[in-house]
């Protein structure tokens, strides 16, 4: 989506939107944790997210490599920076083809800094001179694929304090097919608004987003400040000075004070802020805060579908996806980036087309061996393994093999029952409750347009051994409401599916619109799902030495048990799915046998005298 | 379908099924009496129905309409008749081509009986001497797409009583393609399973399908038997010999008799029956009662869709379309048949290709100006009008221009409310109530599998004046759960749709499957009906001279109103469709002007003092 039509919503709507900036860190381990963090702030709300231009080699790369990650895993519209530094025509060419390739529609168009070993900038052979030729280049190349940013300077710039050469030189961007300006950070809000008049003045009529950087300390402050030229309004000093020593006073004063400035930019008529994050949330977050702009709870940011849509090419009118995947969503866009089209026909690409194969993305468990026995231990017995199990429902242990994030609220309604099949050894890797049609707007189970009623099957994904397995289909063959797919490593399928078709297991009603079928369950994506599931299991067997126990334990579930899915069609019974394992216990759990379930629904029938 | 999987299904579910045989009667009357008669008794249940061929022009011509009207509209699975009666292999051809196109899939290949003219049976020049013949010939021109069934003699036939010899046809016909076997009438159970037994010892293992004749009057019973050379059995003479002046008696005893045979023949491994009707329901239809086989209510037919499918050819797949031509589906049918697929994309063809033009199908106002004078009066006020919507409402009419049947069932919830609408003038000509997930096996609202829930928008279409219009527009505007379009006879269209999508207004939730979502409300469909809605009412104002008030009103209305459909989208709340018309009443009628509403919804406020 172009950032215009984003301004432009902002000022039909009335409500202001704002956009965060990051730059690619120096470290692997300082990418991975950005990485955390941009996710943790997708729940507050930017608009879209900035990354700027790391010039040169690996950097470059980096930057490419993190819009890719913005667009297609995190959902995040991007606006991708670009420079002339260094940079020769091929190279520009090479990094706006992979922006356009990962989805991204915007890029910010700047000369960039002379590289560190020089003093004063100068163009590459080859390269461009100015950031209008930039312009220029991306307009003539792509047409109006990108909408096209240029920096605007209210307090001058590096190497030229003359406003008027400044605004020429903006006109000259704008001229080249420039179509928004986001302006260098500054504390000065009389003089950024001064500045938009003259701007406009010299005929500039396109969008003009000012570039806030929180205070998160004294020092930091200053030295940004000084390095941007910024003019420091007396009244910021006179406020932080005195307690300069004081981080925490620091910040709570900024927060302040950087949000009275925003407010004052607000009044004048500007309805989007682009924020500088230094790549940190925290004092982003206060000023947000502050004006009362955050979420007001913990919970994610409302969706248009149950799930975090991708932003990459082609992705966008992406509408259905398989239930198996929830945990592990980076790693079902990665297995289907090859797809054509999304949708393509009723269920979309969701079904014919092929999977990637693991070994191709390198799908598989992340983490060092070392860092996967210390998060899960050594387990030595099935017992240990259900421990793991129940730690990850009760929320005690973030991560499971099959599931890289942290249990949600979602749950929070079948928590107990979860809890309780895992103590016995049914190893739960995915659920969800059955929802009867929730208000679209519910603080936990809503997602879509307002107005709307959301639905649920419900659903459940577990570990069991074939003794389990043995017990649990007679009881699903007896119920007409229950559907399950159930499969070994290596074994064939079995299911009681009355078709080849999928089975929709979320959806949603909403004004004048067809049924939104975003989730579902069918066999193709779970054979594919499958291999990838038991593969996160050997990959775990192998964090173990050869000969171990632990080895040996998960490497026997992974080639006896069954991979099941059961899909409960009545949404309107909540318990029935978790009613099924009545009486059912693990062998070799807590040295119990599987107790066979009476006639009445696996309840236990009293002894008869 | 072909007949045979009708039968393998029967077989397996070991639900014993029947079908009905008819003939093209001989005025046009006599059509028109039995395309209603053919309606009435879907829904008692047939698996599919016989229409027997008329040898020579028109009355051929007539099998062949025939065979459309049950695919094409009544969605009835038929078997074409064809016999080798004055038949060469261009006019075969042709009624075989015929039946293609219709969607039909089974054919009965016979000789036939001699021209009325001949005393004994000659082959037409260029034509087929024997059944045998025509079921190679039909075998080798579309291979397997016809099931071909072909007669069978228990009791001999008209010019042949050599059991032997009849034997030996049959298994050349069953050779040369032909995939199950038709009997004639008979009454001998007992002589019919030993036929049977012969027919299997000749190695003919095809199903085979006995044709029972009920027993209307004594009199046609003698007749048909003799005429046949069929067997009476004693107990048979002996029961209705004695009260064969009594019609009553003789149907009463008739249905036992023939009850008994058929249980007769159920026992020996049967599991399929034939009734000849003789284009009459009763006799029939008490054979079905006595054995305990009939529907055991008035509802209609148990469908799977919540509108009656067509069997045409292509559009066996065919599960959406616009809720507008609820009471036209024949009309609809018409309209569309030469859509290239059925669904094509989405929402299938009931959007993208044009829909066929009014005068080119003779779709309009059916019966004469004086029959529709006779039904519908001739009004000379918006009262009188108003009095007919409310007559059609309450039951006491059984059609009007735009509803070609009576009101149905399904509007028993909403009736209070559509009286009271059209007795102030605002004229229903569609409505559905809304339905927020009953079973699909109620018996108002059920559709569908079983197991699944069903839902519905509330839907209202209606002819408004132009002032009323007026008042009704910021209601809708003001809720944000009501859609709607409107439009004049010449105007331009006026919603507030949210996109230029389709609005599902019904669908159902069944297991393992996709939400089915057969009726929808969108734009196009919206124009396409309007012209025929109001080219009804022109067709109306034209069954009364010109210059006569009637005319002049109706005229009017057509020239000057507007056709609204409106949907709730809350389909949670039944009542607000109704709501949003409080206080509204048409100007003119009863001296009455339209009372605006006040803040409170449209109650009226008290006057103050």
């Amino acid at each position: 989506m172009h950032i215009n039509e984003m301004l432009a919503d902002a000022e039909k709507t009335g409500q202001p939107s704002f956009s965060f900036e990051y730059f690619p860190p120096k470290t692997t381990q300082g990418v991975h944790n950005l990485y955390d963090r941009m996710e943790r702030m997708y729940n507050f709300g930017p608009k879209f997210i900035d990354i700027t231009w790391g010039a040169g080699g690996t950097i470059a790369e980096l930057t490419c490599e993190m819009v890719v990650q913005a667009q297609t895993y995190f959902g995040l519209e991007t606006c991708m920076h670009l420079t002339c530094t260094d940079m020769g025509e091929g190279k520009v060419n090479d990094a706006l083809q992979k922006a356009y390739k990962a989805g991204c529609t915007n890029i910010l168009a700047l000369r960039g800094d002379p590289p560190r070993e020089k003093e004063k900038w100068t163009a590459t052979e080859g390269g461009f001179q100015y950031a209008r030729d930039l312009v220029q280049h991306i307009r003539k190349k792509y047409g109006n694929h990108f909408d096209i940013g240029v920096a605007g300077y209210p307090e001058g710039c590096d190497d030229n304090r003359d406003e008027d050469q400044l605004l020429d030189h903006l006109k000259e961007k704008v001229d080249m097919g420039a179509t928004f300006i986001v302006t260098q950070m500054f504390y000065d809000a009389d003089n950024f608004v001064r500045w938009v008049g003259k701007v406009r003045d010299r005929g500039i009529t396109i969008p003009i987003v000012p570039g806030i950087m929180p205070i998160a300390t004294y020092a930091s402050f200053l030295r940004r400040a000084k390095h941007m030229n910024c003019k420091i309004p007396e009244h910021f000093m006179a406020a932080l000075e005195p307690v300069k020593n004081d981080d925490h006073a620091v910040r709570e004063l900024g927060k302040t004070l950087v949000a009275d400035m925003c407010r004052k930019i607000l009044a004048a008529g500007i309805v989007h802020l682009h924020f500088y994050t230094m790549n940190l949330a925290q004092a982003t977050r206060m000023v947000l805060e502050e004006l009362d702009w955050m979420p007001t709870d913990n919970r994610p940011r409302k969706q248009a579908l149950p799930w975090k849509q991708s932003l990459g090419l082609g992705r966008r009118e992406e509408d259905v996806r398989p239930a198996f995947w929830r945990n592990r969503g980076k790693s079902y866009v990665t297995r289907t980036q090859e797809w054509d089209e999304f949708p393509n026909g009723r269920w979309g690409d969701s079904r014919s087309p092929a999977f990637g194969e693991l070994d191709a993305y390198g799908i598989g468990l992340t983490g060092t061996n070392e860092s996967n026995r210390k998060k899960w231990g050594e387990p030595k017995s099935i017992q240990d393994i259900a421990s793991l199990f129940v730690r990850y429902v009760e929320q005690d242990l973030d991560s499971l093999p099959w599931s890289e994030a942290p249990l949600t609220s979602e749950a929070d309604s079948i928590k107990q029952d979860l809890i309780d099949l895992n103590k016995r050894g049914l190893l739960t890797i995915n659920s969800q409750p059955a929802v009867n049609g929730v208000k679209s707007n519910h603080p936990v189970h809503g997602w879509g347009p307002p107005n709307g009623y959301v639905y649920q099957k419900a659903y459940l994904e577990l570990l069991v051994s074939p003794e389990v397995l043995q017990q649990i289909l007679p009881r699903i063959h007896d119920h007409p409401d229950l559907s399950y797919y159930a499969v070994t490593k290596t074994g064939s399928l079995k299911t009681n599916a009355p078709s080849e078709g999928p089975n929709a297991v979320t959806w949603g009603v909403f004004p004048g619109k067809e049924i939104v079928q975003p989730t579902i369950v069918e066999s193709i994506s779970f054979l594919a799902w499958k291999d990838e599931a038991f593969r996160l299991g050997v990959d775990w067997a192998h964090c173990h030495e050869s000969g171990t126990p632990s080895r040996a334990l998960i490497d026997e579930i992974m080639n006896d048990w069954y991979l099941i899915n059961i899909v409960n069609n009545d949404f309107h019974q909540p318990r029935t799915i978790f009613e099924l394992f009545q009486g059912l216990t693990v062998k070799g759990l807590n040295e119990e046998v599987i107790v066979p379930p009476t006639e009445t629904n696996g309840v236990q029938a009293e002894a008869l005298d």
